[in-house]
């Protein structure tokens, strides 16, 4: 038996497109950076794509190679988890427009031998979904046993079925939303006009100059940041605590403007460690993308429609303490499903993190995926 | 009779101080820009000091000198309104550590003849107090009728009766509370990082440069603003409409990072137009009082002490959609009250607009208010 060179770690594709997007452009040649994890079983049928959220990446259950971080979904995915490589065949590949491999804003244009910079496409969730489909063609694997993700990953996997209604037999879609909201698009205007702001940004072309726009993308960062936890999360974690100084382990008010209290310093250093591991320009085509989001809208404006050509079966979860996109969104999801004929479980779980409470320790999550996903016999 | 030069609109008082300040700083000489309205009676018995939220002013019911626009609160103050200048002498100064005249990071120093910029000390809400306190020294007010004041507005009056309890005899706080969440202070740190991130800021000495850090004050503008609205209310003016263009009046995708929706472009607005009236300097001073903001801190944290001295009647008001200072932070208000045993009327209204709601169109407000306020007798 011959090793399957296509299959294991740090992948990468050069696919010759052209990939056509919603735009009316398209790409050609795109690179996707991707794992897998597990085998694929003889009759191609046990592949779990899982599709990571804005700032995530591949390394689903693998070290991170900047940060050197364990697998941002070590509690979702891996042996003995409801995503299990000793079972499923799982594919993780960082999106399309993102920065850790796959062709993005970064990635050289062939055309003129620059980084695409702002010349890159405007991309969609759609067309997020369009690129994995062709790594699907490229590992052999007409049809996914599932698909699966939270908060972007969970449009992803709401788009799946919408878009390849005959390629995938199940969709997990946890802490999501069929559609951004005004208060979303909100948060990443500012979070845009922060990183354009930033004198650095130089109209997208500061990837020759060696400074990137790092303060203007951490701004960006720490904003929404905010928006992944919950106010009681932050309360509990932070509440008004001051940071422990030199000449004081409880903390005292500096008068100035140090960081003293710990939600500042913790928010600081939110927005500057992810400016090692990200591109401003893919923030600024991750948030476009998520912004365009509203499934509804290929589809006459009815989202039930979006799911009548599909026989795939849905579980739609949601957090109560999620203020992105709160439960309300999730059952918006699940009224057009229901709506469509689509099989559909729904469950809010109760957790105290807030958006992010699909990353973090939430064991109810688990046996909720865990049932959902053994329900189609794998 | 004379014309008492005190009164009147456009009003600015150099007071000789020095006014001690909770950092430990003093400051001399202190300049206080007010305006009043109506008549102050005889035995000076109908003084209500209107007190203005963060970016707020003393041109409470008149025209703004910058902007051309009302008075920020004529719904709740003129003639016929709850605070009404034929039957209250009005008195509405601005807050120390801003920039429409009163004393602020913008003032010349008089120790160096430059602005104080950075060098301006760390002021808190009860500083604020104090100096209002002053104004009234200087206008011969002993004691208020009442104050009244929403979000930071209702710190400084619920702060008032705690400071000086024998100098106030009624506070109406709307839409506050008694201490800045981890969560308000994460929010203010973001556009704090958003102004101090931008290089025309310079470590706070841009006055002479003539080039203030308007993006970073805007993108802190817009970062603020979206907690001022309720996501409701952004998604009834808002929604996901598209902008109208010359091709399209209904709008469509541009497929670019032009404003496409009309809630991005409203938030630009909102930023850029903020720029035109404001300092950057006052924003990180006023910001940072609010995040040290916990009127139970100066009374061992216990809250309800903070009440015990006073003989003052409160009127709290919160709204249901306010998520910036929820209802929650009302009642947490109320139960220290009536556990000091202090007078306290409290009220939950419920309006759409989130915490912007005692700004704008609220009759109900308006009858709380306006009762509270007559049942002192004038």
């Amino acid at each position: 038996m011959t090793i399957d060179q296509r299959f294991g770690l740090n992948r990468s594709v050069l696919l010759p497109g052209p990939l056509l997007l919603d735009s009316g452009a398209a790409l050609a040649p795109v690179t996707i950076a991707y794992e897998t994890y597990g085998t694929l079983n003889a009759d191609r049928s046990n592949a779990v794509l899982v599709c990571h959220a804005l700032t995530g990446d591949q390394y689903v259950m693998s070290t991170h190679p900047l940060t050197g971080k364990p697998g941002w979904w070590t509690r979702m995915v891996g042996p003995g988890k409801p995503v299990d490589p000793t079972r499923h065949f799982i594919i993780c590949s960082n999106v399309l427009g993102s920065c850790l491999g796959t062709t993005g804003p970064a990635t050289i244009d062939p055309a003129t031998g620059e980084p695409y910079a702002m010349q890159f496409p405007v991309i969609t969730i759609r067309d997020m979904v369009r690129a994995q489909a062709l790594l699907l063609d490229h590992l052999g694997i007409a049809r996914l046993y599932a698909v699966i993700g939270g908060s972007m990953g969970g449009m992803q996997a709401l788009c799946w079925p919408a878009t390849l209604p005959d390629r995938v037999a199940a969709a997990v879609v946890i802490a999501s939303t069929a559609r951004h909201s005004a208060q979303n698009i909100a948060f990443h205007e500012v979070g845009r006009q922060a990183i354009m702001a930033d004198p650095n940004w130089r109209d997208g072309n500061y990837y020759a100059a060696g400074e990137p726009p790092s303060a203007g993308l951490a701004v960006a960062r720490m904003a929404a940041h905010i928006t992944y936890l919950s106010e009681q999360g932050l309360t509990e974690k932070f509440g008004r605590r001051l940071q422990a100084r030199p000449d004081s382990p409880e903390g005292t008010k500096s008068f100035g403007f140090d960081a003293d209290f710990q939600v500042e310093s913790y928010l600081r250093h939110q927005g500057m460690s992810f400016t090692n591991r990200f591109d401003a320009n893919s923030y600024l085509y991750i948030t476009r993308a998520l912004d365009y989001f509203d499934l509804a809208d290929d589809f006459n404006g009815r989202l039930s429609d979006a799911f009548r050509a599909t026989r795939a079966r849905f579980c739609v979860i949601s957090f109560d303490s999620d203020w992105l996109y709160p439960t309300a969104d999730s059952k918006a999801i699940v009224r057009a499903l229901n709506a469509s004929g689509a099989p559909a479980s729904f469950v809010e779980l109760s957790a105290p993190f807030g958006h992010d409470s699909f990353l973090l320790d939430t064991p109810e999550l688990n046996r909720v995926v865990d049932g959902f996903l053994r329900a189609g016999g794998l």
